[in-house]
């Protein structure tokens, strides 16, 4: 049996065929040009869903179900993609019209939870009950599965893993709140750290850099510069405190980094660990989990979303 | 059927029996008399079931099984104690030592994930899904339900709900990381705060208190002095900091508060939700849980108990 997941995004609709083992056997990507109604979107989407099918030699009804990741809150259970700022959706039955149009079940979640999922059907954490995937990007995106299945709350609200405080009434944060996570460990984050840092220390080699980038500050501390590199030693605290915070309060099997910041791997991951494994609770004797990066990259929208 | 609960201690076992509807029927309690063996405490723990079923004129094969509550780290797969500091049991067995006296399930859980459950069978939350008893004493506990069942991670070591971050770097916690809730929202915490605040403020009301105790706060700011007023107000914020972390990552249905101070009710709860309310993801739109106080108070150890 096929399985059909669409990675819904700001620019790009991604669909693609999966097979029973959540191999990508087909794909198909469409602009999703936001600022058109959603009826728009998902008519594309639906065109989209053909088109792979097409692809692949299946019909829909060699498919087990539609699943769709997308932005925003989305409320799973009904279906809704409830608030997606930057599609300009609120309330949308996404489900419902395709459901109609296809005649197999449709399921809903939010991105970064069908990340989560995704690895741990095809990716670094096959086999997890418990794990927690976090996306450093924008902000940090969070993901939790619980007993194989992805965690969200009530209305699907939860796992907002970035709105946790590091600071209490710290920086000023996107949410509304001050002091959140996100605030201190997104990869924007680490960039106006390193730009703080840059003016502070002129004659650094960080001060050089005429486009701060992530990948920009690992380069300079790579040359040897200390301010490059003392951001970073605090960076890896921000990101540990967080995830110390995880092992404290669901004690997952397993923590997966994601974003294009994990590409930094054991450079990130090493200190990731240690301080972890310092600070959590019963330190060494403590629930101390696997930390790794995701493995799943790009594809992880689509085999999340077949995996729903 | 019956079911059987021990509330296990630092100073009695408070053991119970209770019926379907989760009514304790009979109840005996005996001093734990920690500094003995845990082979002897279990031994008085077991006496303690035969009197107490003797009361209620059952057997134990009238009952399904045999719950117990300790403190410190337990591990409910394997039914064994991992470390409880304050009896000096590390790695105890109860489970398995219980289960051959009575020939019935022996299960075991943390007090304070049994205290939430228990007031998910028989207290302020019953039926609900997913919820979060947060108690405020020496430390801040916590218990995680989720999908009506204790949630506890991997080893059962998960729910160290006082150990996350209230801010990186702050004030040192008995757990050797610095900044965890607990070390702010405690009631142990308020009463450090009012004692700095008594010291700040020699002409106040809290700083005529003889014996500082969280009540003594309440109590002075009800006199209407300022000083007490405003320790209670920035305590308010910090319990509601905590709180709307556990709506941002888990969006509970409902998150209850227990301990002593839990009594002040409204006096805490009102500012705790407005807070909550001003705070938490998408605001009054967010996942907005139901906050109360817990009901069940020292019984609660023997029902959730009785329930796992």
């Amino acid at each position: 049996m096929y399985r059909i997941g669409i990675d819904l995004g700001g620019t790009n609709i991604a669909v693609g065929v999966v097979n029973a083992q959540y191999e990508i056997i087909a794909h198909h990507s469409v602009p999703t040009l936001a600022q058109r109604s959603a009826e728009e979107v998902i008519r594309d989407m639906g065109d989209a869903v053909e088109t792979v099918l097409a692809k692949a030699g299946l019909t829909a009804a060699d498919c087990e179900s539609i699943g769709i990741g997308s932005p925003g809150t989305c409320d799973s259970e009904k279906g809704i993609v409830a608030r997606a700022y930057n599609l300009g959706w609120f309330n949308v039955p996404i489900c419902d019209i395709l459901r109609e149009r296809f005649g197999i079940p449709a399921r809903l979640s939010n991105d970064a939870n069908c990340a989560a999922l995704a690895e741990t059907v095809a990716g670094a954490a096959i086999g997890c009950k418990n794990m927690v995937l976090i996306t450093l990007g924008t902000g940090v995106g969070g993901g939790i599965i619980i007993d194989g299945k992805i965690y969200a709350g009530m209305r699907s609200a939860g796992a907002e893993l970035g709105h946790t405080l590091l600071v209490l009434d710290g920086e000023q944060c996107s949410c509304g709140r001050r002091g959140c996570w996100e605030t201190y460990a997104s990869a924007t984050a680490l960039i106006r750290q390193a730009e703080k840092a840059a003016a502070e220390h002129p004659q650094s080699l960080l001060a050089q850099v005429e486009q701060m980038t992530g990948l920009a500050v690992f380069q300079a501390a790579d040359k040897g510069d200390a301010a490059a590199q003392a951001v970073i030693d605090r960076y890896c605290v921000y990101v540990a405190a967080g995830f110390t915070d995880l092992v404290n309060s669901l004690a997952p099997e397993m923590i997966l980094l994601g974003g294009g910041i994990s590409r930094q791997g054991e450079r990130l991951l090493a200190p990731i660990r240690e301080y972890v494994v310092n600070n959590c609770f019963g330190q060494k004797d403590g629930a101390v989990p696997v930390i790794a990066a995701a493995k799943l990259g790009n594809e992880a929208g689509i085999i999340g979303a077949a995996a729903l």
